[in-house]
């Protein structure tokens, strides 16, 4: 059997090759091969336990794959030369175009208790999550490790669910790796108003009890009564399968890719979870593994099956997350991480009321931080919280980035706004946050 | 009395000129005149009625102005040899720099009835607008003639406070100069739903009645029974103070300015509603008045008052509005625009569910659609509709509009998702609808 495009995996990167392979080619010989019956929609996966209350309603819907086929399996071997996959199965299917969405899976650090029955991971698989949905019913105490946005969505839905939550977290903040520190600060508040109880700057040396999880040691020696443990701390790339192959691995752990998403081998491509990422700054690799990101490399992969069409000109991380009825969204740079990278940071910041005037119903504060480079005077990166319309905001945030926008150019945007939907003309958060960055820079020269 | 900078015209525009003088240039010497004791938000205008319920809750704060003066009075001339203005008061003030932010006055069409006394303009006098609210306390059937983005919030905003509400539009749909047909339809579709009676493709002939309109008479003979008519059809610029001062006006009735918002004369700016504005697609003279684009003005003409430093590229209008709980967000030209502007156009449209799992709570539909030149690849213009997201979706737009961004860089933007703020990686609607534009055009090629 041979097809002229095969998928390996089938979550987001995979289904987005096999919808874009499919339009952008006009071909329907493509074959989706997953090891999941069922697929879940990765980034709903925290919700399932206090808003969804169910796993069937977090389900990737298969009709999104078009004409495209699916078999359900697991891929053992690639052989490049002969191009084919080998199944376990026994199964050997033959392709023109291979396109590897091997996804990730979750770090499991080395820790003492780390096998008791109720740790869990945050793994992808439904039966998994079903086993931890229904084991939380009889929790009382639970204990998340890793304050990064799965940890601090997983806490944020157990405390909605009715548990005592704590969540530990090795760095100084929860979110600290890409928040700034007064949104890091305002998440965690909003974490403890609601009953969390946050442990910062704080490792996990051991899960103890017996066959179960009885209470975690943390690095200082504090102790935490927990009846479940959830951790995650990260993802690695799931490598295995091309490394196997003879196909380079980059410094992060993902596949090797080029610009075009090829690997060393012009017929295989690797997008998503399991692909190496490269910086939109400056090219190096960059450990960005998310749902979005792992879409857009495949439609660029798509596009580039047959011949080169369209670069990948690099990645920047934009996300978001909502903590209690607190939205935050993050796109490219913190300020931290330019000043690591040697950039002379200017920071321009404003707040406004959501609506305007502040008299209009449910008018809240919101608030947008940007980050710029002095001397080329280039946006790398900015922030915005707290209202829910600032997932767009990062998003908006996002394109002046990657459309290499200056702060002047950023100060003048032509935003349009309404009294329902945004601050004032006089008081918008994005040009005001680069027109008081453009002030201080004008004074300090 | 002489003051370094002297703004003439104490809405949006005046008083972000205002507040970027004094930040940009370190200069408090900054004299605003104007006329009203009280200044109004003026989107906000509408709102008085239905949702806010009072002509102080929608009140412009003087504390924006800062350091800078203000003088209550009306300008009745501009001494341009002198470096003067002359105020009805008998004052002469001198000015270096002078910023005229005189703003429009509501058009008044010259139809029998027009002067009845309980026949209403979109005027911004607090007192004026007092009266209306206190007027509407006894009218029962309200009639709105005018179905732009003004005549539907008022129409709505009567409906609101539950007043039988007719709107009449010249044109075939309520809203049509900017929105795309199948929006308008939606809008019309909520206001007749609301209870508000429609009548488009239809113009005001008279209003009829003794001293007060009773009723108003339609082109095609159609009687409305009235005890109040609000007459929104739009502006036009106060441009006469200028004129009268020898600057020139342009083809839309704005004073004349270059791409520094200068006027003929290097020492006066016109900034807002009064100034003429430019196709950020070719330059020809366009008559979107918004108060956005008047703050966006002021800023580059307080940047230029004393050398020309930043460069107007030209106005695209983004407007927004809610009509019942339907937002509508458009960017730059609509097909219909982009069509008469000779330009090949090549629509894409993607709907999805704002959050993700469609599972969700109150998960809604999103729609964007996206309006290309097929020629260049480069993104016209656009709208999305129905979420509270859209005015910030809106502006997504406008930033890969004003980037001259291609079908293929929309269709790779790096959007970041989440389940409470976006739809899904796989269904993000506007790298979708650029997707969607893109296939048509391979499918075409």
């Amino acid at each position: 059997m041979k097809h002229a495009v095969v998928i390996v995996g089938g979550s987001a990167g995979g289904v987005q090759a096999a919808i874009c392979t499919q339009k952008h080619h006009g071909i329907d010989d493509v074959l989706v091969i997953r090891q999941e019956d069922t697929v879940m929609v990765p980034c709903g996966i925290p919700y399932i336990y206090g808003t969804l209350r169910a796993v069937d309603k977090n389900v990737m819907p298969d009709k999104l794959l078009g004409a495209a086929k699916l078999k359900i399996g697991e891929v053992t071997a690639i052989n490049r030369e002969a191009k084919t996959v080998s199944l376990s199965s026994g199964e050997e299917i033959g392709y023109d175009k291979l396109v590897l969405a091997t996804g990730s899976q979750p770090v499991q650090p080395p820790i003492p208790g780390m096998d008791k029955e109720n740790v869990y991971a945050v793994r992808k698989e439904p039966e998994y999550l079903h086993r931890l949905y229904m084991a939380m019913d009889t929790a009382e105490h639970i204990v998340v490790i890793g304050g990064g946005f799965i940890g601090v969505e997983f806490a944020d839905e157990c405390r909605k669910r009715g548990h005592e939550v704590a969540i530990v977290e090795i760095l100084d903040h929860c979110l600290e790796l890409v928040c700034p520190k007064d949104l890091c600060v305002r998440a965690e508040d909003v974490l403890k108003a609601s009953g969390v109880k946050v442990f910062t700057g704080n490792a996990l040396k051991s899960i103890g009890g017996n066959d179960r999880a009885e209470y975690v040691t943390l690095n200082d020696g504090q102790q935490i009564k927990c009846d479940m443990v959830i951790v995650g701390i990260g993802v690695s790339p799931n490598n295995k399968l091309a490394a196997q192959a003879g196909l380079e691995i980059g410094p992060t752990g993902g596949i090797k890719v080029d610009e075009f998403q090829r690997t060393g081998d012009s017929n295989v491509f690797a997008v998503g979870d399991c692909a190496e990422k490269y910086s939109f700054y400056n090219g190096e690799p960059v450990p960005i593994r998310l749902a979005s990101v792992a879409t857009r490399e495949a439609k660029i992969a798509a596009a580039n099956l047959f011949s080169p069409r369209w670069r990948n000109v690099g990645t920047i991380g934009v996300f978001s997350t909502v903590v209690g009825d607190m939205a935050i969204a993050m796109a490219g740079l913190s300020d931290i991480q330019a000043t690591k990278r040697g950039y002379d940071v200017v920071i321009g910041e404003a707040e406004a009321v959501s609506k305007h005037p502040g008299t209009m119903p449910d008018a809240k504060p919101m608030r947008v931080k940007l980050c710029f480079d002095r001397r080329s005077g280039k946006l790398l990166g900015g922030c915005a919280c707290c209202t829910m319309s600032v997932g767009e905001v990062g998003n908006l945030i996002a394109a002046a980035i990657v459309n290499n926008m200056t702060i002047e150019q950023v100060a003048l945007f032509p935003m349009g706004t309404h009294p329902w939907l945004t601050a004032s003309p006089l008081a918008y958060q994005l040009t005001d946050a680069a027109s008081n960055a453009l002030h201080k820079v004008i004074k300090s020269s």
